[in-house]
Protein backbone atom coordinates (compact mmCIF):
# COMPACT_ATOMS: atom_id res chain seq x y z
CA UNK A 1 0.00 0.00 0.00
CA UNK A 2 1.41 3.40 -1.12
CA UNK A 3 1.77 6.27 1.13
CA UNK A 4 -0.60 8.05 -1.50
CA UNK A 5 -3.35 5.32 -1.26
CA UNK A 6 -3.52 5.81 2.37
CA UNK A 7 -4.34 9.36 2.16
CA UNK A 8 -7.02 9.42 0.29
CA UNK A 9 -10.48 7.81 1.60
CA UNK A 10 -11.29 4.02 1.22
CA UNK A 11 -13.47 3.48 -1.67
CA UNK A 12 -15.86 1.32 1.06
CA UNK A 13 -15.52 0.61 4.99
CA UNK A 14 -16.75 -2.42 5.72
CA UNK A 15 -18.45 -2.28 9.72
CA UNK A 16 -17.65 -5.64 11.97
CA UNK A 17 -21.18 -6.36 13.50
CA UNK A 18 -20.50 -7.75 17.33
CA UNK A 19 -18.91 -5.44 20.04
CA UNK A 20 -18.37 -3.03 17.36
CA UNK A 21 -21.52 -1.32 16.36
CA UNK A 22 -23.64 -4.10 18.66
CA UNK A 23 -23.23 -4.09 22.49
CA UNK A 24 -22.97 -7.35 23.76
CA UNK A 25 -23.25 -6.28 27.95
CA UNK A 26 -26.95 -7.47 28.16
CA UNK A 27 -25.32 -11.50 26.13
CA UNK A 28 -22.44 -11.25 28.83
CA UNK A 29 -25.36 -10.72 31.15
CA UNK A 30 -27.36 -13.62 30.54
CA UNK A 31 -24.12 -15.55 29.95
CA UNK A 32 -22.86 -14.36 33.56
CA UNK A 33 -26.22 -15.98 35.00
CA UNK A 34 -25.64 -19.22 33.08
CA UNK A 35 -21.66 -19.56 34.77
CA UNK A 36 -23.99 -18.82 38.43
CA UNK A 37 -23.14 -15.58 38.25
CA UNK A 38 -19.30 -16.36 37.85
CA UNK A 39 -18.55 -13.18 36.07
CA UNK A 40 -14.48 -13.91 35.48
CA UNK A 41 -15.72 -16.86 33.51
CA UNK A 42 -17.47 -14.91 30.69
CA UNK A 43 -14.64 -13.44 28.59
CA UNK A 44 -13.01 -16.90 28.86
CA UNK A 45 -16.28 -18.29 27.13
CA UNK A 46 -16.25 -15.41 24.23
CA UNK A 47 -12.43 -16.39 23.74
CA UNK A 48 -13.20 -19.74 23.78
CA UNK A 49 -16.52 -19.22 21.25
CA UNK A 50 -13.29 -17.00 19.42
CA UNK A 51 -11.23 -19.62 19.50
CA UNK A 52 -13.63 -22.72 18.14
CA UNK A 53 -14.47 -20.26 15.19
CA UNK A 54 -11.01 -20.54 13.70
CA UNK A 55 -11.04 -24.44 14.89
CA UNK A 56 -14.08 -24.83 12.97
CA UNK A 57 -12.67 -23.23 9.75
CA UNK A 58 -9.21 -24.82 9.90
CA UNK A 59 -10.34 -28.32 10.65
CA UNK A 60 -13.33 -27.72 7.69
CA UNK A 61 -15.96 -28.29 9.65
CA UNK A 62 -17.80 -24.95 9.54
CA UNK A 63 -21.05 -24.57 12.29
CA UNK A 64 -22.78 -21.46 12.99
CA UNK A 65 -21.61 -18.95 15.32
CA UNK A 66 -24.01 -19.18 18.07
CA UNK A 67 -24.08 -23.07 17.42
CA UNK A 68 -19.71 -22.67 18.34
CA UNK A 69 -20.97 -20.09 21.18
CA UNK A 70 -23.04 -22.54 22.69
CA UNK A 71 -20.85 -25.46 22.83
CA UNK A 72 -18.13 -22.78 24.16
CA UNK A 73 -20.36 -22.60 27.14
CA UNK A 74 -20.97 -25.74 27.62
CA UNK A 75 -17.63 -26.89 28.27
CA UNK A 76 -16.52 -23.41 30.10
CA UNK A 77 -19.32 -24.27 32.65
CA UNK A 78 -17.76 -28.18 32.78
CA UNK A 79 -14.14 -27.40 33.37
CA UNK A 80 -15.25 -25.02 35.93
CA UNK A 81 -17.63 -27.88 37.54
CA UNK A 82 -21.11 -25.95 36.34
CA UNK A 83 -23.77 -27.96 35.07
CA UNK A 84 -25.26 -26.11 32.49
CA UNK A 85 -27.64 -28.00 29.96
CA UNK A 86 -27.68 -27.31 26.43
CA UNK A 87 -30.85 -25.87 26.38
CA UNK A 88 -29.97 -23.50 29.01
CA UNK A 89 -26.87 -22.31 27.04
CA UNK A 90 -29.00 -22.08 23.81
CA UNK A 91 -31.74 -19.69 26.38
CA UNK A 92 -28.75 -17.48 27.49
CA UNK A 93 -27.09 -16.78 24.24
CA UNK A 94 -30.54 -15.24 22.43
CA UNK A 95 -29.50 -11.80 24.17
CA UNK A 96 -27.29 -11.56 21.10
CA UNK A 97 -29.94 -11.81 18.93
CA UNK A 98 -31.71 -8.58 20.24
CA UNK A 99 -28.10 -6.44 21.29
CA UNK A 100 -29.00 -2.75 20.82
CA UNK A 101 -26.10 -0.96 18.99
CA UNK A 102 -23.59 1.68 21.18
CA UNK A 103 -24.36 5.18 21.61
CA UNK A 104 -21.90 6.15 18.86
CA UNK A 105 -23.15 3.38 16.17
CA UNK A 106 -25.85 4.90 14.10
CA UNK A 107 -24.87 8.83 14.66
CA UNK A 108 -21.19 7.21 13.12
CA UNK A 109 -22.90 5.80 10.17
CA UNK A 110 -25.72 8.41 9.31
CA UNK A 111 -22.65 11.25 9.58
CA UNK A 112 -19.88 8.48 7.20
CA UNK A 113 -23.20 8.17 4.70
CA UNK A 114 -24.10 11.94 5.43
CA UNK A 115 -20.21 11.87 4.01
CA UNK A 116 -21.04 10.00 1.02
CA UNK A 117 -18.68 6.89 1.74
CA UNK A 118 -20.08 3.32 1.10
CA UNK A 119 -20.41 1.47 3.86
CA UNK A 120 -20.76 -2.24 4.27
CA UNK A 121 -21.37 -4.71 7.20
CA UNK A 122 -18.57 -8.00 7.23
CA UNK A 123 -19.46 -10.21 10.19
CA UNK A 124 -19.11 -13.99 11.73
CA UNK A 125 -22.67 -14.03 12.52
CA UNK A 126 -24.12 -16.29 10.27
CA UNK A 127 -27.09 -14.81 7.46
CA UNK A 128 -30.42 -14.84 9.40
CA UNK A 129 -28.76 -13.96 13.05
CA UNK A 130 -27.49 -11.00 11.47
CA UNK A 131 -30.28 -9.70 9.92
CA UNK A 132 -32.50 -9.92 12.82
CA UNK A 133 -29.35 -8.48 14.68
CA UNK A 134 -29.46 -4.82 12.56
CA UNK A 135 -33.59 -5.34 12.38
CA UNK A 136 -33.41 -5.53 16.17
CA UNK A 137 -31.04 -2.70 16.40
CA UNK A 138 -32.80 -0.45 14.18
CA UNK A 139 -29.47 -0.52 11.72
CA UNK A 140 -31.16 -2.34 8.85
CA UNK A 141 -30.79 -0.70 5.43
CA UNK A 142 -27.75 1.00 6.18
CA UNK A 143 -25.27 -0.42 4.52
CA UNK A 144 -24.95 -0.84 0.92
CA UNK A 145 -23.74 -4.80 1.73
CA UNK A 146 -24.13 -7.01 4.24
CA UNK A 147 -22.22 -10.00 4.25
CA UNK A 148 -21.99 -12.41 6.53
CA UNK A 149 -18.88 -15.13 6.52
CA UNK A 150 -21.86 -17.40 6.07
CA UNK A 151 -21.47 -17.25 2.06
CA UNK A 152 -17.70 -17.72 2.33
CA UNK A 153 -17.68 -20.93 4.66
CA UNK A 154 -14.73 -19.59 6.70
CA UNK A 155 -15.13 -16.99 9.59
CA UNK A 156 -12.81 -13.88 10.21
CA UNK A 157 -9.85 -13.17 10.40
CA UNK A 158 -9.08 -15.75 7.45
CA UNK A 159 -6.58 -14.85 4.75
CA UNK A 160 -9.30 -15.30 2.27
CA UNK A 161 -12.71 -13.86 3.68
CA UNK A 162 -11.07 -9.92 3.65
CA UNK A 163 -10.01 -10.55 -0.63
CA UNK A 164 -13.44 -11.82 -0.65
CA UNK A 165 -15.69 -9.32 0.55
CA UNK A 166 -13.27 -6.26 -1.38
CA UNK A 167 -14.29 -9.04 -4.82
CA UNK A 168 -18.10 -9.31 -3.15
CA UNK A 169 -18.01 -5.02 -4.02
CA UNK A 170 -15.99 -5.39 -6.99
CA UNK A 171 -13.01 -3.70 -5.47
CA UNK A 172 -9.49 -4.48 -4.58
CA UNK A 173 -8.61 -4.78 -0.79
CA UNK A 174 -6.78 -1.32 -0.16
CA UNK A 175 -9.32 0.20 -1.46
CA UNK A 176 -11.17 -1.10 1.31
CA UNK A 177 -11.38 -0.53 5.48
CA UNK A 178 -12.05 -2.80 7.94
CA UNK A 179 -13.18 -1.60 11.04
CA UNK A 180 -13.31 -3.40 13.97
CA UNK A 181 -12.97 -3.49 17.98
CA UNK A 182 -10.88 -6.72 17.29
CA UNK A 183 -7.20 -7.23 17.35
CA UNK A 184 -7.78 -9.80 15.43
CA UNK A 185 -9.79 -8.98 13.03
CA UNK A 186 -8.08 -5.42 12.27
CA UNK A 187 -4.49 -7.51 12.19
CA UNK A 188 -6.29 -9.86 9.25
CA UNK A 189 -7.52 -6.99 7.18
CA UNK A 190 -4.29 -5.29 7.35
CA UNK A 191 -2.01 -8.46 6.68
CA UNK A 192 -4.16 -9.55 3.65
CA UNK A 193 -4.30 -5.77 1.83
CA UNK A 194 -6.83 -3.89 3.54
CA UNK A 195 -6.64 -0.45 5.37
CA UNK A 196 -7.89 -1.10 9.24
CA UNK A 197 -9.65 1.15 11.83
CA UNK A 198 -9.48 -0.07 14.97
CA UNK A 199 -12.50 1.09 17.68
CA UNK A 200 -10.27 0.86 20.97
CA UNK A 201 -13.66 -0.17 23.16
CA UNK A 202 -12.83 -0.30 26.92
CA UNK A 203 -11.16 -4.37 27.27
CA UNK A 204 -10.08 -4.51 23.86
CA UNK A 205 -6.52 -4.25 22.60
CA UNK A 206 -4.78 -4.55 19.38
CA UNK A 207 -2.58 -7.49 18.49
CA UNK A 208 1.54 -6.82 19.24
CA UNK A 209 2.52 -9.10 16.60
CA UNK A 210 0.33 -7.32 13.91
CA UNK A 211 0.83 -3.69 12.27
CA UNK A 212 -1.09 -0.80 14.14
CA UNK A 213 -3.92 0.07 11.73
CA UNK A 214 -3.80 3.98 10.50
CA UNK A 215 -6.44 5.02 12.44
CA UNK A 216 -7.16 4.20 16.44
CA UNK A 217 -9.59 5.35 18.11
CA UNK A 218 -11.75 5.45 21.38
CA UNK A 219 -14.86 5.58 20.03
CA UNK A 220 -16.89 5.23 16.43
CA UNK A 221 -17.30 9.06 16.41
CA UNK A 222 -13.59 9.24 16.48
CA UNK A 223 -13.37 6.89 13.71
CA UNK A 224 -16.00 8.84 11.38
CA UNK A 225 -14.01 12.17 12.47
CA UNK A 226 -10.54 10.46 11.24
CA UNK A 227 -12.49 9.52 7.91
CA UNK A 228 -14.42 12.55 7.21
CA UNK A 229 -11.12 14.58 7.63
CA UNK A 230 -9.46 12.92 4.93
CA UNK A 231 -9.48 14.72 1.74
CA UNK A 232 -11.12 12.48 -1.74
CA UNK B 1 -13.04 -45.98 8.89
CA UNK B 2 -14.23 -49.31 9.32
CA UNK B 3 -14.95 -51.19 12.63
CA UNK B 4 -12.67 -53.52 11.91
CA UNK B 5 -9.94 -51.09 11.70
CA UNK B 6 -11.32 -49.89 15.06
CA UNK B 7 -10.97 -52.81 16.61
CA UNK B 8 -7.19 -53.74 15.88
CA UNK B 9 -4.33 -51.94 17.12
CA UNK B 10 -3.57 -48.26 15.70
CA UNK B 11 -0.15 -48.50 13.63
CA UNK B 12 1.15 -45.35 15.35
CA UNK B 13 0.30 -43.43 18.54
CA UNK B 14 0.83 -39.64 18.26
CA UNK B 15 1.04 -37.89 22.08
CA UNK B 16 0.24 -34.17 21.93
CA UNK B 17 2.99 -32.88 24.51
CA UNK B 18 1.65 -29.78 26.47
CA UNK B 19 -0.58 -30.35 28.73
CA UNK B 20 -0.93 -33.94 27.51
CA UNK B 21 2.84 -35.06 28.52
CA UNK B 22 4.02 -32.37 30.24
CA UNK B 23 2.41 -30.26 32.86
CA UNK B 24 2.19 -26.78 32.53
CA UNK B 25 1.43 -25.83 36.48
CA UNK B 26 4.47 -24.18 37.03
CA UNK B 27 4.14 -21.76 33.88
CA UNK B 28 0.43 -21.39 35.04
CA UNK B 29 1.98 -20.29 38.63
CA UNK B 30 4.17 -17.91 36.96
CA UNK B 31 1.86 -16.41 34.16
CA UNK B 32 0.00 -15.62 37.55
CA UNK B 33 2.52 -13.78 38.88
CA UNK B 34 2.71 -11.54 35.87
CA UNK B 35 -1.06 -11.04 36.14
CA UNK B 36 -0.54 -9.71 39.92
CA UNK B 37 -1.95 -12.90 41.26
CA UNK B 38 -4.77 -12.64 39.44
CA UNK B 39 -5.55 -16.60 38.94
CA UNK B 40 -8.88 -16.12 36.84
CA UNK B 41 -7.15 -14.47 34.07
CA UNK B 42 -4.55 -17.73 33.07
CA UNK B 43 -7.47 -19.58 31.59
CA UNK B 44 -8.07 -16.66 29.69
CA UNK B 45 -4.89 -16.44 28.55
CA UNK B 46 -4.21 -19.90 27.35
CA UNK B 47 -7.98 -19.77 25.43
CA UNK B 48 -6.84 -16.55 23.96
CA UNK B 49 -2.89 -18.21 23.02
CA UNK B 50 -4.73 -21.10 21.32
CA UNK B 51 -7.03 -18.29 19.44
CA UNK B 52 -4.43 -16.32 18.43
CA UNK B 53 -2.25 -19.59 17.05
CA UNK B 54 -5.33 -19.82 15.14
CA UNK B 55 -5.16 -16.63 13.92
CA UNK B 56 -1.54 -17.06 12.66
CA UNK B 57 -2.91 -20.12 10.91
CA UNK B 58 -5.79 -18.55 9.16
CA UNK B 59 -4.33 -15.07 8.69
CA UNK B 60 -1.39 -17.28 7.29
CA UNK B 61 1.15 -15.52 9.72
CA UNK B 62 2.57 -18.33 11.80
CA UNK B 63 4.89 -17.28 14.51
CA UNK B 64 6.42 -19.23 17.20
CA UNK B 65 3.39 -20.52 19.81
CA UNK B 66 5.70 -18.81 22.69
CA UNK B 67 5.68 -15.80 21.12
CA UNK B 68 2.00 -15.61 20.47
CA UNK B 69 1.60 -16.59 24.31
CA UNK B 70 3.82 -13.81 25.03
CA UNK B 71 1.94 -11.42 22.99
CA UNK B 72 -1.57 -12.91 24.43
CA UNK B 73 -0.11 -12.83 28.14
CA UNK B 74 0.48 -8.30 26.93
CA UNK B 75 -3.06 -8.18 25.63
CA UNK B 76 -4.75 -9.63 28.49
CA UNK B 77 -2.66 -8.06 31.15
CA UNK B 78 -3.79 -4.82 28.83
CA UNK B 79 -7.28 -5.41 28.93
CA UNK B 80 -7.72 -5.81 32.59
CA UNK B 81 -5.59 -2.90 33.42
CA UNK B 82 -2.28 -4.27 34.49
CA UNK B 83 1.17 -3.20 33.21
CA UNK B 84 3.27 -5.96 32.06
CA UNK B 85 6.00 -5.29 29.72
CA UNK B 86 6.87 -7.58 27.00
CA UNK B 87 10.01 -8.32 28.84
CA UNK B 88 8.19 -9.32 31.99
CA UNK B 89 5.91 -11.35 29.64
CA UNK B 90 8.83 -13.20 28.24
CA UNK B 91 10.13 -14.19 31.39
CA UNK B 92 7.17 -15.37 32.58
CA UNK B 93 6.90 -17.75 30.45
CA UNK B 94 10.31 -19.36 30.71
CA UNK B 95 8.86 -22.26 32.67
CA UNK B 96 7.30 -23.87 29.53
CA UNK B 97 11.04 -24.58 28.62
CA UNK B 98 11.23 -27.23 31.89
CA UNK B 99 7.39 -28.11 32.46
CA UNK B 100 7.96 -31.48 34.02
CA UNK B 101 6.25 -34.41 33.37
CA UNK B 102 2.87 -35.59 34.23
CA UNK B 103 3.52 -38.50 36.82
CA UNK B 104 1.68 -40.70 34.27
CA UNK B 105 3.35 -39.98 31.17
CA UNK B 106 6.90 -42.26 31.52
CA UNK B 107 5.03 -45.00 32.84
CA UNK B 108 2.56 -45.01 30.17
CA UNK B 109 5.10 -44.38 27.49
CA UNK B 110 6.89 -47.64 28.75
CA UNK B 111 4.11 -49.97 28.93
CA UNK B 112 3.35 -48.81 25.21
CA UNK B 113 6.39 -49.18 24.00
CA UNK B 114 7.09 -52.29 25.43
CA UNK B 115 3.85 -53.64 23.88
CA UNK B 116 5.08 -52.53 21.11
CA UNK B 117 3.47 -49.93 20.02
CA UNK B 118 4.98 -47.11 17.69
CA UNK B 119 5.34 -43.75 19.59
CA UNK B 120 5.08 -40.56 17.58
CA UNK B 121 4.76 -37.10 19.09
CA UNK B 122 2.83 -33.85 17.32
CA UNK B 123 3.22 -30.73 18.79
CA UNK B 124 2.24 -27.14 18.72
CA UNK B 125 5.38 -26.02 20.16
CA UNK B 126 8.11 -25.29 17.20
CA UNK B 127 11.08 -27.58 16.80
CA UNK B 128 14.14 -26.13 19.26
CA UNK B 129 11.14 -25.62 22.16
CA UNK B 130 10.21 -29.09 21.19
CA UNK B 131 13.48 -30.09 21.95
CA UNK B 132 14.51 -28.74 25.08
CA UNK B 133 11.00 -29.61 26.42
CA UNK B 134 11.60 -33.09 25.87
CA UNK B 135 15.27 -33.07 27.10
CA UNK B 136 14.09 -31.29 30.68
CA UNK B 137 11.47 -33.46 30.95
CA UNK B 138 13.58 -36.63 30.50
CA UNK B 139 11.33 -37.56 27.62
CA UNK B 140 13.94 -37.16 24.65
CA UNK B 141 14.67 -40.42 23.10
CA UNK B 142 11.33 -41.58 24.01
CA UNK B 143 9.80 -41.44 20.73
CA UNK B 144 10.25 -42.88 16.62
CA UNK B 145 9.48 -39.34 15.48
CA UNK B 146 9.27 -35.83 16.98
CA UNK B 147 6.91 -33.66 15.05
CA UNK B 148 6.18 -29.93 15.14
CA UNK B 149 4.07 -28.00 13.29
CA UNK B 150 6.36 -25.46 12.66
CA UNK B 151 7.62 -28.14 9.73
CA UNK B 152 4.05 -27.68 8.21
CA UNK B 153 3.06 -24.18 8.93
CA UNK B 154 -0.13 -24.27 10.54
CA UNK B 155 -1.15 -24.93 14.01
CA UNK B 156 -3.41 -27.84 14.92
CA UNK B 157 -6.01 -28.73 14.53
CA UNK B 158 -5.75 -27.35 10.83
CA UNK B 159 -7.50 -30.38 8.84
CA UNK B 160 -4.08 -30.60 7.15
CA UNK B 161 -1.67 -31.61 10.10
CA UNK B 162 -3.00 -34.77 10.57
CA UNK B 163 -2.49 -36.04 7.09
CA UNK B 164 0.55 -34.58 7.05
CA UNK B 165 1.90 -36.11 10.49
CA UNK B 166 0.61 -39.94 8.71
CA UNK B 167 2.48 -38.81 5.76
CA UNK B 168 5.56 -38.21 7.56
CA UNK B 169 5.69 -41.76 9.07
CA UNK B 170 4.42 -43.70 5.67
CA UNK B 171 0.59 -44.63 7.01
CA UNK B 172 -2.61 -43.15 6.08
CA UNK B 173 -4.32 -40.69 8.76
CA UNK B 174 -6.70 -44.00 9.76
CA UNK B 175 -3.05 -45.99 11.11
CA UNK B 176 -2.72 -43.44 13.57
CA UNK B 177 -4.37 -42.56 16.94
CA UNK B 178 -3.94 -38.93 18.40
CA UNK B 179 -3.34 -38.95 21.90
CA UNK B 180 -4.28 -35.27 23.64
CA UNK B 181 -5.95 -33.61 26.22
CA UNK B 182 -7.59 -30.93 24.43
CA UNK B 183 -10.88 -31.33 22.82
CA UNK B 184 -10.14 -29.57 19.64
CA UNK B 185 -7.18 -31.50 19.20
CA UNK B 186 -9.06 -34.84 19.17
CA UNK B 187 -11.86 -33.52 16.90
CA UNK B 188 -9.68 -32.43 14.72
CA UNK B 189 -7.86 -36.02 14.30
CA UNK B 190 -11.40 -37.21 14.21
CA UNK B 191 -12.74 -35.05 11.43
CA UNK B 192 -9.70 -35.33 9.19
CA UNK B 193 -9.48 -39.42 9.57
CA UNK B 194 -7.34 -40.28 12.31
CA UNK B 195 -8.40 -42.14 15.30
CA UNK B 196 -7.96 -40.59 19.00
CA UNK B 197 -7.84 -40.78 22.50
CA UNK B 198 -8.66 -38.13 24.80
CA UNK B 199 -7.00 -37.52 28.33
CA UNK B 200 -9.36 -35.92 30.45
CA UNK B 201 -7.22 -34.25 32.72
CA UNK B 202 -8.91 -32.27 35.42
CA UNK B 203 -10.43 -29.02 33.36
CA UNK B 204 -10.23 -30.29 30.35
CA UNK B 205 -13.19 -31.13 28.00
CA UNK B 206 -14.17 -32.82 24.98
CA UNK B 207 -15.88 -30.42 22.16
CA UNK B 208 -19.46 -30.94 21.72
CA UNK B 209 -19.53 -30.59 18.21
CA UNK B 210 -17.16 -33.26 17.31
CA UNK B 211 -17.85 -37.02 17.27
CA UNK B 212 -16.99 -39.09 20.78
CA UNK B 213 -13.35 -40.53 20.51
CA UNK B 214 -12.98 -44.76 21.14
CA UNK B 215 -10.94 -43.96 24.23
CA UNK B 216 -11.93 -41.12 26.33
CA UNK B 217 -9.58 -42.26 30.19
CA UNK B 218 -8.86 -39.66 32.94
CA UNK B 219 -4.97 -39.92 32.66
CA UNK B 220 -2.50 -42.01 30.25
CA UNK B 221 -2.21 -45.05 32.25
CA UNK B 222 -5.80 -45.65 31.43
CA UNK B 223 -5.40 -45.00 27.95
CA UNK B 224 -2.15 -47.43 27.60
CA UNK B 225 -4.44 -50.06 29.06
CA UNK B 226 -7.56 -49.50 26.64
CA UNK B 227 -4.58 -49.54 23.94
CA UNK B 228 -3.29 -52.84 25.58
CA UNK B 229 -6.41 -54.78 25.78
CA UNK B 230 -6.89 -54.36 21.76
CA UNK B 231 -5.34 -57.26 20.23
CA UNK B 232 -2.92 -56.89 17.20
Amino acid sequence: MTDGKKKGRPRILFFDLNETLLDLSEVRESVKNAFEGRNELVPLWFSSLLHYSLVATVAGQFKPFDEIGISAMMMVARSNGLDLSEDRAREAIQPIMSAPPHPDALPALKRLKDAEFQIGLLTNSFQKVMERQLENAGLAGMFHINLSVEEAGIYKPHRDIYGWAASRVGKWPDACMMIAAHGWDVAGALWNGMRAAFVARPGQELYPLAPVPEIVEPDLEGVANRLIEMGE
